[in-house]
């Protein structure tokens, strides 16, 4: 959860004026987002999510996660769609930050995700990648392999801090992912941390899926890999072959993804999970004072990229190669 | 806010199906209450705050809190009413944890209070007195005199680390306090933490009044004290005499103070402001790692203990004497 800027009463009242959505009924802050600062925002409408963009988050980016999240949500992607103004804009400034009301998603993130759900997530996915084939605008994804560069320096020589010869380790799987990075896989937008608390379940059914603030324009099974490292892994740090063979075949029942894509899915998930690794390094150390945000531990994806990195083939996914 | 436990899916949909209030909609952590995890529930029959009871409070004081809850609720004081489960219990248990679902209040809480908003929640402290009359549990006031006495000495001798001279002058403002303190004022139950957080208005309106998790049995002029401290200041530090005119007005609008709880307003602003300042040192003492509450500053209530110290009678208060 976020930094929880305090908005002035009169602040935000003039805020919610500037939108046909009712008088404000209540406002909390919310536990969820870790970039943003989140509210429930309820009205005589009824409820909302209001967002506070903090700094992690790029200004220049807004325009494209706010006119993702709309265009996904008109070609029926149960995403947040931003409200518009009466002015026609849905991005304004609140609190000195930008700010976008949008539309409350009903459901429970899965904290124990089952393979049925992990079917439904794949499917969701797939049909998020093909909503989003003829969204117009573009941005490239600032944690792919350059990104991992400028993190991993960013480390500067302080990883085995956190384990011994993780530095090397690191170094060497960057060595390896950035010369054999695939560039000629099919690419579009996407979600890029498809995470279980960004997606939400009302009893079987997938009702929301959030947080569109990595989105990006990427590899396409790029993003299937993130959910790979995601959804796949137990607690206790198996691989669940069921759990991966449902993502992937949900996901293949509404995209059929290519010869291709499949062979590189084990190189895929290894840079999936070297961009979680290397982040959550960087923020483990470099954790503020007195942040309301606990880092989370890096080296659960150490154990991922170990278990990829052992991959001979797609069938280690639970899939026929 | 506080710790947010995690809560199974399982156990919530198990916990939730006790109750007679429809299925789960949504469960988000709110950022309310510092002391126990909030979440705002969402069922096909409206909104519910759910509560799990962290390790600060007591068990054995829940029956009180929930008790009084209703015993207010029933007496038209905007407060939560805990949701009776079908086989009639308020409270059970969620994540290892006592828990109970209680009505959710409308409102918005005022970060900056005005002058009217301070004589609407002296109205309603008064109106929470009355209605308390009658209400046949007790609960000791663990952070009066003696549970001062306990707090300063738990912060052995390093109550100077946070400012030179801070020790003495709590030691001599506590003698003096514990050798003055009255007992012969009117009691019964009181709030006891009635800060503007604590407190929701929609509109002018006051709208509820929430977190009863300190209330217990004591002089209800101490309660107005709290009140006096947590609302009459300026963030810049100056007392609002408007702001305490029309909070004690406000009170004694509903219910007539006398003259030896005038008297005492000084002496009982001093120990309200002590209470506050002493809990403050001792959490700033023994900061958590990693926690997610950032502690307050406590040197705020010294200056407010600083300025009922100079007082010489209610006229200070903005009351004729």
């Amino acid at each position: 959860m976020a930094v929880y800027t305090e908005i002035e009463d009169d602040d935000l009242a003039a805020f919610v004026a500037a939108y046909d959505i009712g008088e404000i009924v209540a406002c909390k802050g919310i536990a969820e987002g870790v970039e943003n600062s989140n509210y429930l925002l309820q009205t005589g409408r009824g409820l909302y999510i209001l967002t506070l963009y903090e700094k992690r988050v790029q200004p220049a980016d807004l325009p494209f996660f706010l006119g993702l999240m709309e265009h996904l949500a008109q070609r029926a992607i149960p995403c947040p769609l931003p409200v518009h103004g009466r002015d026609g804009q849905a991005l304004r400034r609140l609190a000195g930050r930008p700010a976008a009301i949008v539309t409350f998603l009903r459901g429970v993130w899965p904290k124990r995700p089952t393979p049925a759900q992990c079917g439904e997530v794949g499917a969701a996915l797939a049909r998020l990648h093909l909503a989003g084939a003829d969204f117009a605008m573009q941005r490239p994804n600032d944690l792919s392999v350059a990104g991992w560069r400028r993190v991993l320096d960013g480390c500067g020589t302080r990883a085995d801090e956190v384990a011994p010869g993780l530095q090397a380790a690191l170094e060497e799987e960057y060595a390896d992912l950035a010369g054999r990075w695939p560039d000629d896989l099919p690419a579009g937008v996407i979600h890029a941390d498809l995470f279980p608390d960004n997606v939400f379940f009302l009893g079987p059914e997938l009702s929301g899926l959030i947080d569109f603030y990595f989105a990006c324009t990427d590899l396409l099974a790029y993003d299937l890999a993130v959910c790979l490292n995601a959804w796949c892994f137990e607690p206790t740090r198996e691989f669940n072959i069921t759990k991966a063979r449902r993502l992937l075949g949900g996901y293949d029942a509404v995209r059929r993804f290519s010869a291709a894509e499949l062979a590189a899915l084990p190189l895929l998930a290894r840079g999936a999970a070297l961009r979680f690794l290397l982040t959550r390094l960087y923020d483990w150390l470099n954790q503020v004072d007195g942040a309301l945000v606990k880092p989370k531990n890096p080296l659960e994806y150490l154990h991922k990229l170990r278990f990829h990195q052992r991959v001979t083939g797609p069938g280690a996914y639970g899939l026929d190669a």
